[in-house]
């Protein structure tokens, strides 16, 4: 699947060309991009490149922003691989779907920003592993510039992923139960801290590994009550014990995929839900006919770019909703490590060794 | 899964006892009932019995009926099997979940029914697998005498089930294609009936058989334009030419499970439906992650008795849709068999024996 909206963002920044500036020229920034110039292993798919920004070419529409925090997701890791829902319509290309920016300088006539404020790129995939960019203001949504940056560099996809899974597919009710594996992952840690918001009850599954209770520690300080590892699933007080504490979920979410999803069916109640939206163990899923059929089991998918392509201005209100929590300490940001993009080898080394459990971010 | 609603139409029986009846005493009717006695292979679970019905019996709103025509239904065999989704609360009990009966006498007060009506017992599993009954006429829906009995006796299960899932999942538009497998089943014959009314383009998939040519031609005389074997799914026609002529499917209707589906599943388009009703292969279903989230995938199951149980008026309405049909020659009724129920071993011989495709059915 190849769509054109991937190149947009570098479209535009050639657009510029077209106004003329009434900025002073010779104001030059250097500028480090990590472009995918073909689809492969890390050493060989991805190439840094230095370039000159002229702060003369800020078309009248213009922003000049500076990277302040970009994270790798497991999304831009698969799109390296060429294995990702939407691709790059050619190659080389500017790459990374997320994150944290700030005005350095706008058009002279344009009054919506400023400088220092924080904007985020609106639009999926626009290209954020890059030190600066000259872009039209349309493409950044302006939020507080008072906030912790990694929960802001990081909120657009997976607690937005959260929030509309929580929201979109079912009335969840306070004190219902749900389910969901890959709870440590940054979606999960978001479910976690919105579940509690909620008042639903959320049964946290994560991979078993040698540093259980610092893993197990760390998703309470999130709020997570019910931590158990996918070897447990079968175990009694999981199919038995627990219920008679917690209603049964009829809600699942599923990012993993294989034998740990299919017995993480199991304990479903009747009519339920479970929505799909990653497959962290690259299995496919094995369901169960007589549960569609006699327990009315349904079936969902989940991909926040259909979503916002569907409904861009219900997605800023999101933003919006998620930072407010941020703002208010309900919603924390994941762990976060900072990589320079010279150092883009080691910072994806990081992110393919099993069992991290921090966001790789590139800081400019 | 237990239900007490299997019971009723035997309480409903004695509760006509509480009725003094105004009609004259004497007449005793002998009725044959083949009653499942323990779960198991045929021979075991299922046992003949003989009683008198005592007319003198018929309670002010109760009629005496005499079977026409009751088919044995995999959900039937299910049951006899212990694997079904509602079971019998005890044994022995009355089964059989869909048969045509004829009113044989009323009570005096009722003006209502009269004899020679034909009647379809309404509740599920009221058990029909028996020669005359004495029950409560608001168990009976009744509908015309003239028509094929064949297509009466099968007209609540299977050609229901066909007409709810074209309607109540997706609003399908004339042009629209739909993929189904098992289309040689009774609800896939009915499938391709109705897929003709409502001018969308069916694609039947069935197993591959000696009499291939025979089955192909049958499934034609219905209106069947497309059909393939389960082994023709992975061929280039099926995989890009058919495309040409008709567009791809958004909806599939399973009821085999295992690798046929997950090969039919591959020749959907993007924002497909996929509804299981049956698991033939007894194979569970392997779904791929990326159709879920990439190509927004909907899995959903479909039980007639859980559907007819929240709409019983809705489901009147339905049977008086499809007996429409079926007064104009729009829907036939399947192939049929006849067997006595003395002959019940035979008749489960028969519905046992691979590519048989006759409805087999038991005559009082």
């Amino acid at each position: 699947m190849l769509f054109k909206s991937f190149s947009k963002g570098a479209l535009l920044i050639s657009r510029t060309n077209k106004f003329f500036s009434s900025l002073p020229s010779g104001h030059t920034i250097n500028c480090t991009e990590l472009l995918l110039k073909d689809y492969g292993t890390i050493d060989k798919a991805l190439e840094l490149k230095q370039s000159n920004l002229d702060q003369s070419k800020i078309g009248i529409n213009d922003l000049l922003v500076k990277l302040i925090c970009a994270p790798i997701n497991p999304a831009d890791v698969n799109i390296i691989q060429g294995k990702y829902g939407i691709l790059p319509t050619q190659l080389p290309s500017l790459i990374g779907n997320e994150g944290l920016f700030e005005v350095v300088e706008t058009h002279a006539d344009n009054s919506e920003f400023k400088k220092g404020d924080w904007v985020l790129p609106i639009q999926s995939n626009w290209g954020t592993w890059r030190s600066h960019a000259i872009a039209n203001q349309n493409l950044f949504y302006k939020i507080p510039n008072n906030l912790d940056k990694y929960a802001c560099a990081t909120i657009k996809v997976n607690p937005c992923t959260a929030y509309l899974m929580l929201t979109q597919f079912k009335n969840l009710k306070p004190n219902e139960t749900i389910i969901q594996n890959g709870a440590n992952s940054a979606v999960g840690q978001a479910v976690i801290q919105l579940g509690n918001l909620m008042n639903i009850n959320v049964v946290n599954i994560v991979r078993k590994r040698e540093n259980q209770q610092e893993l197990n520690d760390y998703l309470k300080t999130l709020g997570a009550k019910y931590i158990f590892t996918e070897d447990e699933l079968r175990k009694s007080f999981l199919t038995q014990e627990l219920w008679k504490e917690i209603p049964r979920p009829r809600f699942a979410l599923n990012c993993v995929g294989g034998r740990a999803t299919t017995d993480m069916i199991r304990l479903l109640d009747k009519d339920s839900i479970m929505i799909t939206y990653g497959g962290m163990s690259k299995q496919p899923l094995t369901l169960n006919t007589a549960d569609f059929i006699f327990k009315n089991f349904k079936c969902f998918g989940f991909w926040l770019t259909t979503w916002k392509k569907q409904n861009p201005e219900e997605f800023k209100k999101v933003l919006d909703r998620l930072l407010d929590f941020v703002a208010k300490n309900q919603l924390k940001g994941p762990k976060c490590e900072e990589f320079s993009f010279s150092d883009y080898v080691k910072a994806f080394e990081r992110v393919q060794t099993p069992f991290v459990n921090t966001k790789i971010c590139f800081t400019s």
